[in-house]
């Protein structure tokens, strides 16, 4: 695949756009009637030709770490973008599980039998056309395109670009295994420019394109919030709270709050802030306050706070909606469970709360009165996962509220039509 | 409710509509965590208070004609703004049918039980702060409002001016009703004034409401997919399709066709073209094209079926994609299921469609090659409806591919979260 030029941007890059999105549309019709054994061969094929072709995957990722090093990313871009023989294997068996997944197509959703005789059924259809925005990882190329395919949609990948080497190799693969099995390529398709006017064409695509997938930081989602002419699902940022109710069990608190926040730091669903009970937090803090500074974790808390462990430094308002992606977590005493609500709702980004609390009614309220995607009682926000939530490999957790919330996996890229059966049915005047 | 001035527009429109949006954004919460037995009694007393003010109705709806006839406006649309006595029973009786409905929320969509102990429910959840934007129907205040109030969102409701008056008139009724029930009557409101500024803004409110849904006319759909920071529910046009394949039942297509062009051609389920299968045209068009011109109903047809007879005048490619809402239909010859498909998928608007055939093979064909929220099978595309679907009341028919498809009742405006609940569970590393 030639890459456009940036200079000649504009006309080049939308006539390019126009050309993909056209080419997606026309292949849709063909893979969504498809029988679902042909696309989970396709996916199997894809997996083998990954493996077989897995030194030059890691040919073509050298490329990208070698200019992506000349550009001087972060060590935790460059970790991102890295593939190894490892990494590979893990995408390739990503996608046989996802293979293995039930048929998220042609089930029947409800059905209903009315007193004139229609039969009407509800039964779940491919979304169509999706396009999705992601960082340079090239793994999500692969775990993308493979749920895309399971739920017989097509899809216009736009990765970040420091990863368009490692991306057009993965995508060679999976073109490979849909030629062979006589699925259409096109049902896959990697933007084949860097040029950032391309996400602008895609995000204007509504003539060919159904849905918006934007996966990456807030800048990404804020400019899809605001540009998009075609319906998104959005999956924004994973502010999540931990709130030790103040009949928490401590030694619950304690383990539960120190994997919450440290088991990996930087997914979505680590805890970004602790809020406390007052009237617990002599008892419930200073083991976790100890523990967590102890693993060089930086705490972050208001003035009451910090009256209980002079190692808390202060917290500002800005701390409050703050995603941190690192050993760092904001700390804040309330009042009781109402208080805590309240302060999720206004400043949580909607993903993934938990409270610890061995009182049922305290946890009914909380479950009930936070907003979001995900609510939880006794356990870790890192669960927080398509996998860990038994639905398998997830495009990402939307905290959106229309269409999907929480993860996104091939069963929440369909939607439904009514099929209508009759015999010869006429509505009275 | 004081109207504002447009003169004044920007800022004070700005500050009203911001004003609006917080307070419902405020009220949802209290809403959302309600009992349904409190809504469904709000909604019962609602239904009271119309009837007990249909004298005080009557006249702001007479104020809104008087205005309306000064404006010439069609008959048509001065039909849909009137109200009489038999039209405020329809409202009233229409929020009791509603309270009826089963409760939307907090029903268990699945349960999963993990090897870890986890215990996972999807539970449905209210969509939040709804704004619907539609024509000046008074009904469908009370009905958009009665179905928000079901499902335990508050709503801001932007009718279509003319109806201002009228709409103000039933809003009261409803506020009363919150008010005495212990509901935040700030659940419902009306957008009070006529400007059309307002609804700009509606669009770009994405801090306080949720989703837009626009009914009304193709121009208002565009504008809203256009401007809005807002996710939408879009209720497009319905281009509706009737296919006579060529084993249909004579006898049947006859009366099909009639029903579903003629029974309401204002409705959105009325079928606006009509493809029959060329080798079986002859056969089955003379009595259907005889008995739609008999009753008044232009038809537009291709050159072949022009052949059949000469009082079929002749179609011109804009007539495949036009939805008359009116005595006339469009008609073509093609050669068989594919090409009916092919296009339908091209000039229909993805809303209803039907094939009329005693071939079994060639309904599964269309009924899953057809791209369309509703495909029907030997009945009359007049039945795509909430109320004869069994959903009870809707709010429209939904042609958009997220979230929901089809008729959107009480239970499509819901969303749903997933509430985890554990015993303390941290994720392995």
């Amino acid at each position: 695949m030639a890459l456009v030029s940036s200079l000649v941007a504009g006309e080049a890059i939308s006539a390019l756009m126009q050309r993909l999105g056209s080419a997606a549309k026309q292949s849709f019709h063909r893979l969504s009637s498809s029988p679902s054994a042909l696309r989970n061969q396709a996916l199997l094929r894809s997996a083998q030709l990954l493996r077989e072709h897995a030194a030059e995957l890691l040919q073509a990722n050298e490329r990208d770490m070698q200019e992506a090093e000349k550009k001087q990313l972060s060590p935790a871009l460059l970790d991102r973008l890295k593939l190894d023989e490892k990494r590979v294997e893990s995408m390739a068996s990503g996608l046989e599980a996802i293979a293995e997944l039930p048929d998220p197509l042609h089930r029947v959703l409800e059905i209903r039998h009315r007193p004139n005789g229609l039969v009407i059924e509800k039964v779940s259809v491919p979304l169509g056309v999706i396009g999705i925005i992601y960082e340079s990882r090239p793994n999500v190329t692969a775990d993308a395109a493979g749920l895309c395919l399971k739920s017989g949609n097509a899809v216009i990948l736009r990765g970040g670009s420091e990863s368009l080497h490692s991306s057009q190799a993965i995508v060679a693969c999976l073109h490979q295994a849909l030629e062979e099995t006589g699925l259409p390529k096109d049902a896959v398709q990697l933007v084949p420019t860097r040029d950032r006017e391309a996400v602008r064409q895609l995000l204007s695509l509504n003539e060919y394109i159904d849905v918006i997938i934007p996966r990456g930081g807030k800048s990404l989602t804020a400019r899809v919030m605001q540009e998009s002419r075609v319906p998104t699902l959005l999956h924004l940022d994973g502010n999540c709270h931990t709130y030790l109710h103040r009949d928490a069990d401590p030694a619950m608190a304690l383990s539960v709050v120190q994997n919450a926040k440290l088991r990996r730091t930087g997914i979505c669903g680590a805890t970004e802030s602790l809020l406390v009970d007052r009237e617990a937090a002599r008892l419930l803090l200073p083991p976790i306050v100890a523990t967590l500074i102890e693993k060089g974790c930086e705490i972050r808390g208001d003035e009451a706070s910090r009256k209980l462990d002079s190692r808390i430094v202060p917290a500002t308002e800005q701390d409050w909606e703050t995603e941190y992606l690192d050993k760092i977590i904001s700390l804040k005493l309330v009042e009781n469970v109402q208080e805590a609500i309240a302060h999720i709702n206004r400043y949580g980004s909607h993903h993934t709360d938990a409270i610890i609390t061995e009182n049922a009614q305290a946890a009914a309220t909380f479950l009930n009165g936070v907003d979001s995607a995900i609510v939880m009682h006794n356990a870790s926000t890192q669960f927080a996962d398509g996998g860990e939530f038994g639905q398998g490999a997830e495009i990402g957790i939307a905290t959106g509220r229309l269409h999907a919330r929480g993860p996104v996996g091939a069963a929440e890229l369909t939607t439904y039509k009514f099929i209508v059966r009759g015999t010869g049915q006429i509505r009275p005047a």
